[in-house]
Formats: structure tokens, sequence, C-alpha cells
């Protein structure tokens, strides 16, 4: 064996920066970065000699706010946070005015139309977003054709581990994004699969099909991956709140349910999502009043208009809330499930459509976090979700 | 209507850095990058007003040189590449000897341990990787057990559009990448789904389903995808090429075959892979003589041992070549498929291993294109191999 390894060790050696895919160079040296230290805290490294002023965003941080790094003698730039809760986290440099992503890092994800290199802390809630030695479910990117909208669409699903070996039938999460968000957003930044990975594996969850559609009906897909191609993420798309998407949604559940072993009723549907992904749960659940038992609105952008009527020229789906609301009540709903962070801007929007439920007597559970309209909380509340449904 | 619209208009604009997704601010300004222009060349800007010295590197220039970008008065920099062959092309910006990402270009793809800016040429073979509105297959990350390494493993797999709604049985490609790569190698980089979906739809190539398993058995997934998380990207994996992958092969045809409608016979079964992949097909291939029709190298990594043998510690699976091969030869194989660029520096190896088949008088095709050990060569290989296949 001795001369078999020999031979293999210097046909790498010689050959180690080119061999086979075509860039085999690692971003080494005498500094690597990020280093999560043994308190929780991180350090950041940057070699940047002729930089004048390198800041860190990360969100960590307040928001909005950004902290220096200290040059030493090497022209290496530092910063090393105080201890961290476990938690996922991105962040970016600003290099004398410019946002860049920590050239030694090759973790990234992509945030509607920015990069951030990223980093967990583990030891808690964290671990929930690293994979673990646990079965895995599957991560599907599927196309479906809307007949409603005359489009084929692509969404990610999830099926948990045991799907394709087993003969059962599998209740459904439909998963919604915010704006500017897609098919791509609740399966990276979301970690969707691994937080349902984990909760499965320890019983807290019940397997399920996890379902992210693209709700943005301007775009076949996500950036990159429709025949828009690489065109400019554009966040302003249209027709994201005119009711367009929600009347379509009868075809993605068509579509699942013809085309996965999917449990068919109100006790085995759930919908939630974040920001407009809250607001496209609330407005598909209540026009669709025995479809969904479980409803969840993540800094939800409720949105409480007042009775709107079709005379102001509201489309169809958003008029009647009231009414909508009550009829869901009546209907009988087994969760509805609203969580905001103190910090959200959403804030007083959320207090106020609780009131209404409150004065419908509609009967909801309400979860209050510290943070804002941050992915840490979306995250946090995927995995307080899920636990509740389909028991 | 109008009143509606104009709600929502002053709910965007009041909260469009803040609302959905956490992170909603467009890279815009007053430059954008990259531009392709009409003539086929490119535009690259960025803005480093203190920067000193900026180049680019990218895989359009000769391999290993540089090109400095010019600044204006602005501190924005700039570089306007010649008319470039339609294609997919891969930079990073090198601002004071760090290289960078293009902040203002939210596409890019890692390549082992290190991340580029992407942008594609339209117009000839750069169509083939883009997102046209044809039939998409859908591409799945699934986990298998393999009882000969006692590992959950993680791998890619393409299936074909009209896959879940057919009862038909499809042949299948494995398709291996190379050093340093893993499972995400050949869906990113090589662009396997586009290519296939094109070919499909214009009816160039048969509808198969493309296995890309993770091919380093001393990981379970690729980075940031394991259970090692988030550890840093390291090229030089132990028993990459000492048989222990080779061995383990068939554990994956089982598990495709126990779990798809697969065609389960040497007519409807082809490998192939780039450089270390090319290793691993011959001699897989080799190994299981009867279970390939169709034997893809592309640019690969041949290694044409002399009848090696295991009293020099040569593994069993990489004994005895020349008897293997002619083995291989009498038991009838429907194509062998060998493609080189003449910049590669695996170029004398590959003509080597040519005698080597020439003098056992072995059939192939043998195609040579101009080029090196680059992944332009590995997605027009796979975009002129997979029409080759199952015919």
């Amino acid at each position: 064996m001795q001369k078999f390894i020999f031979i293999l060790s210097l046909l790498l050696v010689t050959s180690s920066t080119l061999f086979a895919q075509q860039n085999i160079f690692a971003p080494t040296g005498p500094i690597s970065s990020p280093i999560v230290n043994k308190d929780g805290s991180v350090t950041l490294h940057l070699q940047a000699p002729t930089a004048t002023h390198v800041e860190v965003k990360g969100d960590w941080l307040p928001a909005g706010t950004t902290v220096p790094m200290t040059k030493n003698t090497d022209g290496v730039w530092s910063y090393t946070s105080g201890p961290l809760a476990s938690d996922l986290y991105i962040y970016q440099f600003i290099v004398n005015g410019t946002a860049l992503l920590d050239p030694l890092n090759v973790y990234q994800i992509r945030d509607v139309s920015s990069l951030f290199s990223i980093f967990v802390i583990e030891g808690g809630q964290g671990d929930l977003y690293q994979v673990q030695e646990v079965p895995h479910g599957t991560v599907a990117k599927r196309w479906y054709h809307s007949p409603t909208l005359d489009m084929t669409r692509r969404l990610t699903i999830y099926t948990p581990p045991g799907y394709e070996t087993s003969n059962e039938s599998y209740p459904v999460l439909y998963l919604l994004h915010g704006m500017g968000g897609d098919e791509e957003a609740w399966p990276t930044l979301g970690r969707t699969a691994q937080i349902l990975d984990n909760l499965i594996a320890t019983g807290k969850c019940k397997p399920m099909l996890v379902v992210m559609p693209n709700g943005n009906v301007a775009q076949e897909a996500a950036p990159g991956e429709s025949s828009l191609n690489q065109t400019p993420v554009n966040f302003n798309l249209p027709h994201t709140m005119d009711g367009t998407y929600e009347n379509s949604f009868e075809d993605i559940i068509a579509f699942i349910e013809g085309n996965y072993r999917a449990k068919a009723n109100k006790e085995n549907r759930a919908i939630a999502g974040l920001s407009m992904g809250g607001f496209h749960s609330l407005w598909i659940s209540a026009n669709y009043p025995n479809t969904f038992g479980y409803v969840g609105h993540f800094s939800g952008a409720v949105n409480p208009r007042e009775n709107n009527d079709l005379s102001q020229g509201v489309p169809r789906i958003y008029e009647n809330m009231d009414g909508k609301l009550a009829q869901q009540r009546d209907n009988g709903l087994i969760l509805y499930w609203i969580a905001i962070g103190t910090d959200d801007f959403l804030y007083q929007e959320v207090k106020d459509y609780r009131a209404k439920l409150d004065s419908l007597q509609f009967p909801y559970q309400y979860v209050e976090t510290a943070k804002g309209h941050v992915w840490s909380n979306w995250r946090l509340y995927l995995s307080q979700f899920t636990p509740l449904l389909f028991k």
C-alpha cells in the first residue's frame, strides 16, 4: 500500500492547485474568519492593509448600526463580539464604504438582493439550524402549472424522512415568504429542512410536507432560476398584494394534493407566512374558510383594513374582513397563531389586528418575542409553530 | 381600484427598506455590474474610491492572469472585455490584493472553497445554461444509506419533466464531480438541470435521470450540508482515490434503482465524470463490467497505471487495468467517450490512456476541444455527451 499512497500523494502535491475542479485554492493563510469562540462570541478578520476604515454590519448588532474593526500592524482588521445567543447570524464588512462578503468565509446566503456571510453559534436554538446526525428529509425544487395564472411556476418542497418509502399520507404546511423573497427564502435563511429534520427526530414535531411556493405572481421563480435569468433582483414587483396570488392559491393546493401523498382535509392543512406571507396567510385562510385548520402569522403584515368594499376598488378577496373572520371562527379553527417581536415596525398593526380578533371573539394564540422584523425571529417562530401542528 | 392601489403604494414607499424580508435594499445606484453589451462583451464596475489597485480575475482570461480596471473621477473602477463566446463566466475583483465578489452582482457560485460572481453571454452555447420557457425537471437533494460505508449520504438527483406523472421507467446517467467538488458542483457550475431541460425540450436528448452523488467518502454531504456544518472547506480529503468510493458505488445504484423508476440494465446506465470523476468512472465501469453501457471521461484523471498488482499495495479495484479493460471490451460497450482540452494539464495522461485503449483495440470516441481544465469545457462535454445516450 505504501508505494501506491506515495504515488497518489505525489500526484496531489504537484497538481493540487489545478487538479479536478477548476478552482482548487482554499482561502487559507495566517488568518481565518469567522472564528466562533468558546464563550459564544465571534471573531472576524479581514486582510485589507490599504483600507482606512473597516466596519462590521451584522444582525446581532442594533438595526442600522455598524461597529468598527481595528487594524493590527500586519494590515489585518479584526473584531470580536460579546457572547452571542445561540442562533444563525448574517454579516457583511464595509470597507471604505463598500459592503462586501467575508472573503475567508465560503458560507453565505442571499436575502432578497443582498448577499451575507453567515455563522452559527451552537449550544442552543442554533443547534436546530445545523445539520445533525438524524434522518433527513428531501428538499426538491419542483415546477407546477397554475391554470389561474396561466404560468408554470417553481416551488420548494420538503418531504419528511421516510416519505418516499412509506405508503402513508402526510399533513401539509404551506409556508410563505415575505416581500422580496421567493421559494429560496425559507429553505436557506429559514433553515426549514434542518429545523424539521431536527424536530421530527426528537419527536417534537409530526412528519409533514412543507410547501414553500414562490409568492410573486410577476415571476415564475427565484432570481436566476426563471426565464428572466440574471436580471437585477427587483424588490418592488407588481401584483404582490393585490389578490392575484391569493386567488391562484388553489392551484398550489391542487398540485400538492394531486401529486403528493398529502392528507386533504382541514385538520391536515396549515398555512403560515412571514410579513407579506402573513398577509397572504390571513387572506387565503379567510377566503377558503374551511380549508386550513392551522394558521400562522410570523410578524404578519396583517393590515386590518376595516370592511373594505368593492365599490372602492378593493379586490373581492380583501372585501369584508370582519364577516370572513366571523365565518372562519364559526367554521372552527384548530389553531390561529400570531407571533411578533416587540421591536417590529408592524407591532402596532398586529396589536390592532388582535383587538379586532378579540372584538370578534375569535380565538388565537399570541406569542411576543424580543427583536424586530428579522429572520432570527422567523426561524424561531417556525420552530415554535410546527410542534403545535397536526397533533 | 385606484384608492386601494394608492394605499398599498403608500405602505410600500414608507417602509420599503424594512418591509417583509429582513433585508430589502437593492444594491442600486448610479452604476450596475455586470453589464452584458450587445457585442457580447461584458462591462464590470466597482465603486472603490480609496482603492489604489483593482484587477479582474475571470475565466475568459488566460489561466493565472488578471487585467487591471481603470478608475474614473467618481471613484468607480471599470473594465470592458472584448466580445466573448456565448458561455457562463466566473470572475472576482482583486482590490488592493484581496479577492472579492462583485458587490453589485447577486449571482454567484461556489467552486470548491471559493465564491465567484457569474454572468452568462447569450446567443449560443450559453443559452443552454439559462432557464428557458420549456418544461422543467425536478432537482432534489436526497439522502441515502450506504451499507458499505455505513454512512447516510447526500446526492442530487435530476428527474426529467413528466417523471412524477408518468408510469414510465427512465435511463440513468451517474454524473461524478472532480476533486474538491461535491453533490452541489454539477447542479450549480455544471448547470445540469438547465442543460437537460433544454436538450430534452428540443428532442436532442432522451429524458433521463441524472444522479449527482457526493464522491468524497470522508464527508456525508457538501460543506454546510453535513453534520460537520460550517467547517472550513478542505480540498485534501482522505480516501478520494483509494478505491473506497468505487467499492461502495453499488450502494448508489441499488438506492436509485430501488427508489426511482429507473431502467435497470446496461443499455440504460451511463456513468461519466470530470477529472477525478473521470478516474472514478473508469474504475467503476471497469470493475462492474456489464453494468454501464455508456462511459464518459470529461478531462478525466484517467491515470493509466500499468497492471498494478496487489503485492505492491494497490487496492484490488485498481489492479489489472489491462485485463479489466479487455473484459469490458469483450462484454461490449455502447459508447466509451473521452473528451479533453488541448490546454489541459492532463492532456498527456489522456493521450497515454488512448494509446493503451488503441493497443487493446478498445473502441472509443474522442473529442478534443480548446481550453484546459475548466467548467466551460465540462458543461460543453455534458451538452455533447447526453445527446449520445440511450438512443
